[in-house]
C-alpha cells in the first residue's frame, strides 16, 4: 500500500514537468503528504457538486489543507504555475460552482471545520469554512443565539459554501441572507497573500466593503479561510399556518397581502399544484386538488397574533382552507409538505432544479409562466419556494437517459429563466451562477456592469486560476 | 453681468489649453451653460464640507448636472484630461470627503433631487442622489413606510452622501446602516460609462455585489446617480427611557445587559459626564453630576414591555435614576439632552468631532480612555453617541485661534483613535475616512487588504481622478 508520501509523489508525478514547472512541484511536494488526496476512488467524490447539466473535468489532485498557511501555500504554487483551482466546501451546491476543472486541482476545505469562538456579548461567532451550517446553528443555540440563514442543505452544507454563494433559505424573509450576517473574513488571494476584511464592531466604514464583495463571489476572487458571523437572539419555536387556495391568483394576492401588511413572519413558502400532487402521491396527505398552498411561520413573541392576521389576509384573498398550530410537533407536520416537495418531485424522475427570483408581486406571474412552459413542452414542472422573497425553485422532471427529454428539460429551463428576466427578476436568488447559468449572467447584467465584474476579477486573479468558467 | 455662456467660457478659459486639451474644453463647453457654476461667491460654498482640520483646494469650477447623461459627459471629459473630480452631495460630511481639490472640479449633485418612485408593494423607493434624506423619509412615511437610516444631519444631508459614506444614525442599533437598505444603484464610472448594479428583487446572487462595494466608497470609485432603497413598515412613535448613573461602569454594564438581552430597542444612546455638564450649562435640565446617562427608545408593538425590561436591566446595573414615557411629547423632551449634546459642546469652544466604533462591550473602556486623554491634556472632551452599536463621537473642545490648543486637539484626536484600535475597534463607524483619517486607514487595515483596496480603486479609476487624497 502506498504511503502518503509516495501517493503524493505519484500524483505529483502525474503532473509532469511538461505541465508544471519544477518549482511548483517542489512547492506542492513541500506541503505535508496527507494534504494531497490522490486515491482515484476518493478523488471521484470531489469532482462535482449536486447540480445537473454542468460540466466537470478530471482534477490532477485534491488538496485538503487544515490551516490558512497551507491554503496559502497551495494557492501560491498554483498561481505560479497557472493551475486552475476549484475551491470546494461540502459539495452541496446546485449550480456547478464546485465542479472540478480538467488539469486543475480541487481545494477542499472540509478539514477546516472548527468553530473557533462564540461570543454571546458581541453576538458573533468565528468559524472555519468547513463547519457545517447546522453545527454553527447548534453552537449558537447553546448560547441562546441564532445564526439565521437556513439553506435547504443546512444539515450538510458548509458555511464556506454558504459564503461563496451568499446562501439563503426559508428564514430570509424575516432575517436576510448570508451576506447580512458576515462581519469579517480571512481570505487567501489567488497568489497566496492572506488578508483580513471587516471588523468585529457592529458598524464600520473604514475602506471599501471587501467582506461583501467576497460573499457571493463563488470562489472566483479568493479562498475564504475564516468567517466571522453576526448572531441574533434565539427565536421562539415557530408557529405555523397552512392555507390552501383553489385559484393561483388568490394565493398570489395572499402573498402580496402578507408582504404589504408589514408583519414579520419567519417563513412564507409556496407549493404549486404540481408539487402538491407529487407530495400527495408520496405521502397521501390529502392535499387534494388545491392550486397552491402557502405555509407561513412566525417565531416572534406575538406569533399567535401575527398568524391570526395572516389567516385573515389569506381568507380575504380567497383561501379555501386555513389551519394553524402553535404546537411544535403539529407545526412540523404542517411543514412536512414543504420538506417533501423536492423528494416527492424526485420520485417522478430526474430533476433539474431552478432558482429564480422575481419582485414579490410577480410570484403568481412566474408560476403562471412556468405552467405555460409545462403545458407546451408536456413536461412536469413543480414550483415551490420562498414566496415571501419572490424566490422560487421551478423543478423540471425529465428522463436523463432520453436525449429528447434532456433537450426538452434544458429548453424549459431556459424559457423559465427568460420569463424571470422579463418579469424584472434575477437568474439566481440564492444558489449562485456557477457553471449552470454562466451563459445567462450577461443577459441579466448590463454590458458595463459585466465589464466591471470582469475587471475586478482580473485584478484579484490576474492569471485566471480561480474557478475558471464560473460566474462570468 | 456675465451671461451663463460667457461665465462658462470664462471658467473654461481659465482652464487654459496648457492644462487641458482642446477636446476636453470642447466637451465641457458642449454641456449646457448653466451646468457650470463659476461665480466665485457661489463656488466658495462648494469648497468644503463641515469637517475641521481637513485640507481643501480651489476648484476650477463647480459642475451641477441635472441628468445622468450630463454626469457622464462631465466625467468623460475630466477622465480624458486627468482633471480631479470631487463629488458632493449636501456638504454635511464631517471627514473632508467632499472637500475640493485645487485644479479640479466639484461635481455637485444637488440638482438631481427627485424622488422617482415609492413602491409600497415591493417596499422600495428610487431616488436621485441629491434628495435630502429627511425628504425620502417623509415620502416613505406617506405610504406607511420607513427608510430607517437617520444620521444626525437627516434634515439636510443627501441620500447620495449617505450612500458615499454608508451613513448611520440612532436607529442603526435596530435597523442597520445605509448599506443594509441600498438594493440597486445607477453609477457613472470615472471614464463616463454608466452601469446599473443590484436588482429590485429581495434576493439575488447574480455576480459580485457591486452595490455594496460602491456604498461607502466615498466618491472614489464612481458617481452614484440613482439609488434604489428598501423600505420597512412604519414603526410606532417611540417610547423613551432615561437612566442616569453615578458610575460609568454601571452605565457600561447596563449597555452590555441591554445588548445581551436580545431586546430590540430602536436607539441606545449614551452621554458622558462632560457632555451632561455642557448640556446642563446650556439648558439647565438638572442633569446634576451623573457620570453618564443612557437614553433608550423602542418603536415596536411591545415597546412598553421592552422598556420595562430595560428599566430592570438598568436598575440591576446600578442606575441612580430611571424614568420613562410613552407620551410622544414627553419622549421628545427626554431626548432633548441627546439632541443638545453637540450644540452644548459647541458652546464651549471650537470642536473636533470624532467618530470611532468599538465592540459593544468596550464602550466604557473607550470612554475611560477618553477621560484619561482629557485629564492629561487639560482639554474638555465630551463623549456621546450610539452606545448600542459601540459607535461614539468623542468631541474635543479647543480654540482654533490658538496654535497650541489646535495642536493639543489634534494630539488628543490621534490618541483617541489609537485607543480605539487598541480596543479592537475601527477608526470610523459612520462618518467615513475622508481626508481626516486617510492617514489612519493603513493603521487599521492589514497591508494586503490595503493593497487590494488600492488595486480595486486603480481598476475602476485608472487615472486617479476621483476624490484623490480621500480614503487611501
Amino acid at each position: 500500500m502506498a504511503t502518503p508520501r509516495s501517493r503524493a509523489r505519484a500524483i505529483m508525478g502525474r503532473v509532469t514537468t511538461t505541465e508544471l514547472p519544477a518549482s511548483v512541484l517542489d512547492a506542492l511536494r513541500a506541503l505535508p503528504d496527507d494534504l494531497v488526496i490522490s486515491d482515484p476512488d476518493l478523488v471521484a467524490g470531489y469532482v462535482r457538486d449536486q447540480s445537473r447539466f454542468t460540466e466537470a473535468g478530471a482534477p490532477l489532485a485534491v488538496l485538503a489543507p487544515r490551516r490558512t498557511e497551507e491554503v496559502a501555500a497551495c494557492l501560491a504554487a498554483c498561481h505560479e504555475a497557472g493551475v486552475p483551482v476549484v475551491t470546494r466546501g461540502a459539495g452541496s451546491g446546485l449550480s456547478g460552482g464546485a465542479n472540478a476543472v480538467g488539469g486543475g486541482v480541487v481545494l477542499s476545505l472540509h478539514r477546516m471545520d472548527r468553530i473557533l469562538e462564540v461570543d454571546p456579548v458581541e453576538r458573533l461567532a468565528v468559524v472555519q469554512p468547513g463547519v457545517v451550517t447546522g453545527e454553527l446553528r447548534a453552537a449558537a443555540a447553546e448560547q441562546g443565539l441564532l445564526y439565521p440563514p437556513d439553506p435547504g442543505s443546512v444539515g450538510f452544507c458548509s458555511i464556506g459554501g454558504n459564503v461563496a454563494t451568499n446562501a439563503g433559505g426559508m428564514c430570509c424573509v424575516k432575517y436576510g441572507v448570508t451576506r447580512d450576517f458576515v462581519e469579517a473574513l480571512e481570505v487567501v488571494l489567488a497568489d497566496g497573500r492572506v488578508m483580513r476584511t471587516g471588523t468585529r464592531t457592529v458598524k464600520g466604514v473604514a475602506g471599501y466593503d471587501l467582506t461583501g464583495l467576497f460573499v457571493g463571489s463563488e470562489g472566483t476572487l479568493g479562498v475564504v479561510t475564516e468567517v466571522t458571523v453576526r448572531l441574533v437572539p434565539a427565536a421562539r419555536p415557530p408557529m405555523t399556518l397552512v392555507a390552501s387556495f383553489d385559484e393561483l391568483a388568490a394565493a398570489g394576492a395572499a402573498v402580496a397581502g402578507v408582504v404589504a401588511s408589514g408583519l414579520a413572519p419567519s417563513a412564507v413558502e409556496i407549493l404549486d399544484r404540481t408539487t402538491l400532487r407529487a407530495v400527495d402521491a408520496t405521502a397521501r396527505m390529502g392535499l387534494g386538488e388545491a392550486a397552491a398552498m402557502l405555509l407561513v411561520q412566525a417565531d416572534s413573541e406575538d406569533a399567535d397574533g401575527l398568524l391570526a392576521e395572516v389567516e385573515s389576509i389569506c381568507l380575504a384573498a380567497g383561501a379555501a382552507d386555513v389551519g394553524r398550530s402553535d404546537d411544535p410537533e403539529e407545526s412540523a407536520m404542517l411543514m412536512e409538505a414543504r420538506r417533501l416537495a423536492l423528494p416527492a418531485l424526485e420520485g417522478l424522475g430526474d430533476w433539474l432544479l431552478d432558482d429564480v427570483c422575481v419582485p414579490r408581486a410577480r410570484v403568481v406571474d412566474l408560476i403562471t409562466a412556468v405552467e405555460a412552459v409545462a403545458a407546451e413542452t408536456g413536461l412536469t414542472i413543480g414550483v415551490f419556494g420562498h414566496a415571501g422573497d419572490g424566490n422560487l425553485h421551478p423543478t423540471v422532471i425529465f428522463d436523463q437517459h432520453d436525449g429528447a427529454s434532456r433537450a426538452a428539460a434544458l429548453g424549459a429551463f431556459d424559457r423559465i429563466t427568460e420569463a424571470t428576466l422579463a418579469l424584472g427578476g434575477t437568474i439566481t436568488g440564492e444558489h449562485g451562477v456557477g457553471r449552470l447559468k454562466a451563459g445567462w449572467l450577461t443577459r441579466e447584467l448590463d454590458p458595463v456592469n459585466a465589464e466591471v465584474q470582469r475587471a475586478l476579477r482580473r485584478t484579484l486573479d490576474p492569471r485566471g486560476i480561480l474557478n475558471p468558467g464560473v460566474v462570468l
